[in-house]
């Protein structure tokens, strides 16, 4: 299923080489006004060969708003926004219908859909539809930022090459800021020349490599989200596993704290004027699945790109044998950089759900 | 929300020192035998203060069936089952009321609920509610059973000792049916000495420790699941997230994964016989959110116990002040153990929903 | 699926000869006093055996609140409440088994289910389900009453004895109290004898006989509810036919508005003071399917019960041949009486979960 | 919410005077081979200024398929059409922003969404927003009519003129064809002329008029639907809501039946061969909500259209104080004809999912 969420759901289409991709974004507040530019600088931060961002208004990848506005004013209406495919030549697929690429969804598609899915460039299950994501996120995130509450991610690891993370307790406004404005987010920025050089040299051996995002939600008011089910990790992790590649995701101090002893990893409280707070953040601003009022962080894992052009073995699914596939066309080495404002976009879709949540008869 | 599932909806209520705790289980399959010495089996591995499952049936948590069955048959009516609570004796939570524990959930519930919330021994938000989810998924395990799919987890690390991992592309029949059985579950059962003693030093220092789980679903055919936000990864983690002190989940190769390249994390597809198969299984068993017929593998990270009795910092929000709490009574040092029941039960419950989604007109 | 819900979630288990009946309420607001007196009262006035509610407290279906209060006062946390069966002697339903009663869900359970469904007294069919349902509707009427929203339903008809409707655009409050509090109620109390009459001749006939029932909602705030399918006749209606026996529900002028003129269904609108309202009420306060702060009143009907002791035919399933069946035993000729409250709580549950949808960032 | 469905869901956008109205349906089984041309013979029946079906390919209304599909075979992803709005010349809306038309949702969507819903034409709650239902419709029944589920409807009154009923037991495959490629679906074609002249002396009068529909569903298996809140009268009437002027809706005999003896209202069962059949079909083929096999019939109400030129009462909400409006341009003065392929097409959307909902583990 594409569609996702309670109070605002969004339904996503498209494919990759087909006409295009959107998304309906329904049970938006009416009367907030969107900043246009402000999309167009997210969608250019996800955009395929755009690295830095030096024009918010790109050639490609601009949606359209098909509905749900006046006056680029949200109605209360659902809002759908189409982008259209630009860049899809005609291409030879012949291989790839019999010969599934490893670690792709072409093969288990194939099976979940009788071998009626749409396989040219990876069709439905291709990371273009996060474009359509990305849009919502940035309608989203735009209302929150109204209430007070901002999303940024940084590229937290390339492979082996490190960033620094969050400081937990206090992440600056200003760093959020830099952050969910510019293409290659990093804390330390000078971890940028050793991250690219990694990328290129994937490049050059064909190959690819994983990383690491960390996003931050700064502002959320204590007191959001639920127990059990409704729990702030359960709904931004059902949502961030929609983003093709990510393989894992931790909340907090995560899977390091579970190394640890309680008496580390427990986060004090303290008054700070009138404002309960910790001393740390282990809890990663969520505790028993809400919300409190300490920054709300958490990483995600991405694996390496699947599409390597090495020559890979595979099977031949008409033939039913062993087969080999060399995939051709030029693929991103690395998908983290442009994983970023992706994964802003979904925290942005799942807060604006939570937020609606919580009970206000 | 306490309520969770599509086709198979869990509904569990209760608290830890009230009158019990239950589960209602809609749209289970009607015609479904169950084996109520197993259920007992899975409760007790639960249960606190059994460590070795002796007796299947155990004196506590014994699950009463309140509807939804005939002759221990489901009718496909919703089932209901309640545990009673039995060992809640009287106890002075004056302190507690005014002074939230740290990394518990009593300053967020405190919050969330307007301080109406019930915080004898956390109320819904104790550990305990993972009884009735464990009752679940003991019936969905045995329904799933009959078609092939186990599921079973071990205790993967505790603090730094970690125990071996699963053979990711080949999980003995054997090993599921120990672990899935037993109460201190390790694939390297030599381990379990020195985790204890581990777990001994953090009693004696009034300490706790956390760790990690990992677990297997075995049988899943290929082609379960759905792309972006009905994947299998989103099922599992919207549920495993709602098992407390949860705070991390990652597939097949997780984190690690993300540090690699795209050639070695790859898994190349090959016939075996007449079935397509991966040599590795870095992808656990899901690609593009569906099932490719590999073993599913998920390992979770679980923080240490927040229950420690040593003086801790917390705020009186009663006196709007800084203050200290010391936790009194017995806290069990490490709760990872007692959760391996739980995750799988939890995933058995996932499981049972994702089968149920793929369509079947 | 007995759930239902999205803020406030129901989930609503047992059979009519079973241990009980019960439900879970999920989502309560936290910090509602329940005035327990007055949810027996509502149960009494379903109850069976039980026509003039002269005392509230009933010797049978008491409900017993498992979980989600404290010192009667919700916590936020899913609110459980069981009644048990108290009368289910054993019977011989040897004939039933093979045997579907005509107009029963007998034939259509026994199919569902694969005949695995508990058939006795009907099982979960059974309209003693409806009895949980008053209990959540008991609970919710009084949230709802404290925020000025009152609702109350009177029989409208018994087959062709009719009862005066209510004024739509003026329902007084002492007739909403004194409706929602009785155990036969009608605008015109002078119609009971007739109706009376009536059901007890098709008593002595062995038969039986239908009716309507006309339900108002008072005190909504005009702007709930939302356009398409999360309009508040989409919602009633989805709760409404859960109840057995309803087969039609209409809106304000419902049927008979379909055979007028648009200048004569039309209402216009007014000031009166600061408030808009309509002279008539046509639309039963719902427009685009947002409440209009008019009364919402819409009328159901209800099926004659179809256990009646005249011979009747029917199929034998397991010889696979016709057959005449005998239904033994007293049935209430006339379920209309009963079905009162019980549409009064389902609306209130409706009702809490159109208020809680709109958006309130 | 515009949003509706569980297996395949509906996501409707677009507004009566924007770029135009669409629907994303997510849940589609893969390899459905889309009659395109019976697409458009269905968009046909709905659309305006067409009466008579004499080509199905019009120059309006045409859906644009976005996504979804290939080689017009569905691949199991979600499938977008959009209809592009041709004929929305620009217009005076000055009045309408403060006037609201009496008996639509100008005043109740003005409330709801804070003076910021798109009113022109109506917005987000236009009949035309009944297009794209339309559409989806003609998509689901395409793919239920491959087994062997058949929908149609007719108009069954207008104003006080009736058509014939459908015989409850026994629709013919010739009327169920026919009525689902007409424009004017009548079973007794002779009252056309009475019910046209009828609809152009309100034209003429300024005026409108209500009406009823009648629709069955043929075909669909025994054991469908589940007890209580998934019912088939349930999700059926959930939909069926959400089109515009929708007041009232009853299955089987409906409240003529609630007027009933249940001596004469129940159905008897016999063995027809080797099928379960009933003699009567007063339960309209639904029993605890569950399908009988027997043809499930409903009937609806349809209020007059509100667009009346008549000079009317309403209010000035800028100004706050009562005023009048003549509602100026051409309306259809009875929208009943139209609604007949709208009520089919939510119905199809119904059966899908109701038809998915059943456990096939």
């Amino acid at each position: 299923m594409s569609s996702w969420g309670n109070a605002v759901k969004i339904s996503i289409f498209g494919e990759s080489h087909g006409k295009g991709t959107g998304v309906v974004i329904d049970g938006l507040p009416a009367g907030e006004k969107l900043d246009i530019e402000e999309i167009y600088l997210q969608m250019s931060r996800r955009a395929p060969g755009k690295d830095k961002a030096a024009t918010p208004r790109l050639e490609k990848d601009i949606p359209e708003i098909i509905s749900g506005t006046l006056n680029d004013t949200t109605t209360g209406a659902p809002l759908c926004a189409f982008i259209k495919n630009t860049n899809t030549r005609s291409q030879d697929y012949g291989d790839m219908l019999s010969k599934p690429r490893p670690s792709h969804a072409d093969y288990t598609g194939y099976i979940r859909y009788n071998g009626y899915n749409d396989i040219r460039g990876g069709g439905h299950f291709s990371a273009r539809l996060t474009a359509p994501l990305v849009f919502a996120g940035a309608v989203c995130r735009q209302i929150l930022s109204r209430r007070g509450i901002n999303i940024a991610a940084h590229i937290a690891s390339i492979g082996n090459i490190c960033d620094e993370r969050f400081d937990p307790v206090d992440v600056p406004d200003e760093l959020i800021y830099r952050l969910s404005t510019t293409t290659f987010g990093l804390i330390n920025t000078e971890k940028e020349k050793q991250m690219r050089e990694l990328i290129e040299q994937c490049r050059i051996e064909q190959d690819s490599v994983g990383g690491t995002v960390e996003c931050v939600i700064k502002g959320m008011p204590a007191g959001a989200g639920s127990p059990m089910f409704y729990g702030i990790e359960n709904v931004i992790s059902s949502i961030i596993f929609g983003i093709p590649a990510v393989k894992g995701i931790e909340f907090g101090s995560g899977f390091d704290g579970s190394a640890q002893r309680g008496s580390r990893n427990n986060d004090e409280f303290y008054f700070d004027g009138k404002t309960v707070k910790t001393r740390t953040n282990n809890h990663g601003g969520i505790l028993g699945g809400i919300s409190s009022g300490m920054p709300i962080i958490f990483r995600t894992a991405m694996k390496p790109t699947p599409s390597i052009s090495q020559l890979q073995k595979t099977v031949d699914l008409k033939k039913h044998k062993d087969s080999e596939i060399e995939i051709k066309g030029r693929h991103d080495p690395c998908i983290v950089v442009r994983a970023v404002p992706v994964i802003e976009a979904a925290a942005a879709v799942a807060v604006i759900n939570i937020l609606s949540e919580v009970h206000k008869l």
